[in-house]
């Protein structure tokens, strides 16, 4: 996180210790408010087309278990290779309920989203399309705008995780042509824990009633409720404030560094930190597809990637670790074990990249216990 | 919030961005996972009938929409006048999809729930009492554990928003007799925002599916899934754990002080800020039922309940405002208008109380513009 978004929520949280909750939100209401503004000019959407959520998952939910409401036995869902296992989960409860049934979309000898193949899948029953923009088992980059165009000619919905992509590279939800939009706060964007959003296409709003709902999403009217007419009928009243603003926060730094400059310099370091890895005897980079984003996979021939991290981390590096439920679809296929992540991100510098390299290097030659 | 909870928040945020989400999670796995002991001891519970949520709102929506997967038409759901007005508009949701009839249980002339009513509604087709504990639009406590020897004596669920009990009074799940309860961290706990926590008692874990699963919840198995066993089906995976962990410390911190100690210090305050109040010409204070608990509420004379609030507010004073939404149904059977709240806490002082009081004398006497 950088230190502003840091700063922002403390501040918050001091608020609300002197204030209450209560008090705290109106004191800050007007900044709380435009964190809908920050988020929508990140993705090219329009403030009421945002709802905040406490994290990417329950915003990927929230627009599904909608979408579930109004399945019949026999529709069918059309699924990336990639779906994080989180979405595999609630996707195979809802087939088992609904009788719809979830197909898996062939990939291309080099990884992404076959775009022909699902060209020849689309038919009248075709009720819901869930793609990955950037899985988190790897730089694979997915033709989001090539399936969002598909979707659009069909005038199937497009549900689209984002969480890998957003404050990574540059999102336009107009030229993705997602209907649906699902991303965390807490990863390249650099905001809180407990933070993401849903975007909904505002012709998309109207058409979903939420699976759960409160008296903020749909206030009581009458003997009955009346749905908000905006993204935020799938929020609840109550939420995290503090973490909130520092999602904002998080959205105007990014947007201030500038998304083409972020994917720029990250491209860079993440090509740099291939190559060295790729040089080292029997390591294995493991990214798929033509145009690899900055999360860095690979394995050490003969070492076990949690214990490769684990040594990364003693030598001050913190590196992430891939498992199976990252892409449990693409794991079984690709039979990949556990991976070490490295994903540089803008505020790396050459010389960290060199670093990191270089204790690779150790580990890969036993000079470092892993 | 309490300086421990709000200093551990604050570390662990540091470390997050220091260490990243998971590398941080990894050096205070042993603190994240005693909040479940922490919050567990506070209510009389086992550790693995807690399910963590990010506010009250969701632990109960988990709890309720896993209950209504089961919901046939005509089945009767029975619930108390003061429930919350989230938890309203979802019994209208469910009640609309299933077809299911939603039945407000009568009061008694002093406010809280008539037990013997209860009795005399119970047959076959109550699937589901819902109750609160104390309604957040006043002092009302309900008669929680006659209802709960009712919901056993016929094995009907009993779900219970305990909101403003939690941290408030001592809380024995065991001697309420509910079989799922739901609360918030922020409220009397004095935790943070975004947590609250679900009870689900041991023998109803494996009876409830939640309505939207995560590969946490419910890890993939083959081509299906395995719900886990115990309550924290009802989690997600991602999580706030900053906001955890101050949670577990402010339960911990309550736990410290003794509920008993915190109820008798709660209701010194309460007693005598309602007996203040009540002397000021024009006042009247709307808190029900024999032993009101420390949300005193009020109204002045003439006066708007949210310029009196402000004008407290001016005087650095902390007031709540209670609207429609706190408790819809009762405020429309006793034709209530916003109350000005004041909830006293162990932390205030006598001195305290005189001073608020004496600058809503002055309010109501007209010398401190509302």
């Amino acid at each position: 996180m950088p230190r502003p978004v840091v700063e922002a929520v403390k501040a918050y949280f001091d608020l609300e210790a002197a204030w209450s909750g209560h008090g705290a939100a109106e004191r800050e209401a007007e900044r709380l408010g435009g964190v809908y503004g920050s988020v929508a000019r990140l993705i090219g959407a329009a403030p009421d087309e945002i709802a905040l959520t406490e994290s990417a998952t329950r915003a990927w939910q929230m627009a599904f278990y909608a979408l579930a409401r109004s399945l019949r036995p026999g529709d069918r869902i059309l699924i990336g290779r990639q779906e994080y296992g989180a979405s595999l989960v609630a996707l195979r409860q809802v087939a088992a309920a609904t009788g719809a049934v979830c197909e898996v979309l062939p990939a291309t000898p080099d990884g992404p989203i076959d775009v022909a193949a699902l060209g020849g899948m689309l038919d009248g029953r075709v009720r819901l399309i869930a793609a990955t923009a950037i899985p988190s088992n790897g730089g694979l980059v997915n033709p989001v705008a090539e399936i969002g165009a598909l979707a659009r000619a069909h005038a199937i919905p497009f549900l689209l995780d984002a969480c890998q992509m957003v404050g990574q590279r540059p999102v336009d939800v107009a030229a993705l042509g997602c209907d649906l939009l699902a991303a965390t706060g807490r990863k390249f964007l650099r905001g809180p824990r407990g933070t993401g959003f849903l975007y909904v296409r505002r012709a998309w709003i109207d058409q979903l009633q939420p699976a759960m709902l409160d008296h903020f999403g749909a206030p009581l009217d009458g003997h009955g409720y009346r749905l908000r007419d905006d993204a935020r009928r799938f929020e609840t009243y109550e939420h995290d404030h503090a973490a909130r603003l520092g999602l904002g926060v998080a959205a105007e730094y990014a947007l201030g560094l500038g998304l083409d400059q972020i994917a720029a310099r990250i491209g860079v370091l993440a090509d740099s930190l291939r190559q060295g890895i790729g040089a080292l005897p029997g390591a294995r980079v493991h990214d798929l597809g033509p145009d690899p984003a900055g999360l860095v996979t690979f394995t050490l021939a003969g070492q076990d990637s949690a214990a490769v991290r684990a040594a990364l981390g003693r030598a001050g590096i913190a590196a992430g670790l891939s498992l199976h439920a990252a892409a449990p679809l693409d794991a079984e296929a690709r039979a990949l074990p556990p991976l070490v992540r490295l994903s540089p991100h803008v505020y790396n510098s050459e010389d960290e990249i060199g670093r990191a390299l270089d204790v690779l290097a150790r580990i890969n030659r036993g000079e470092l216990r892993p």
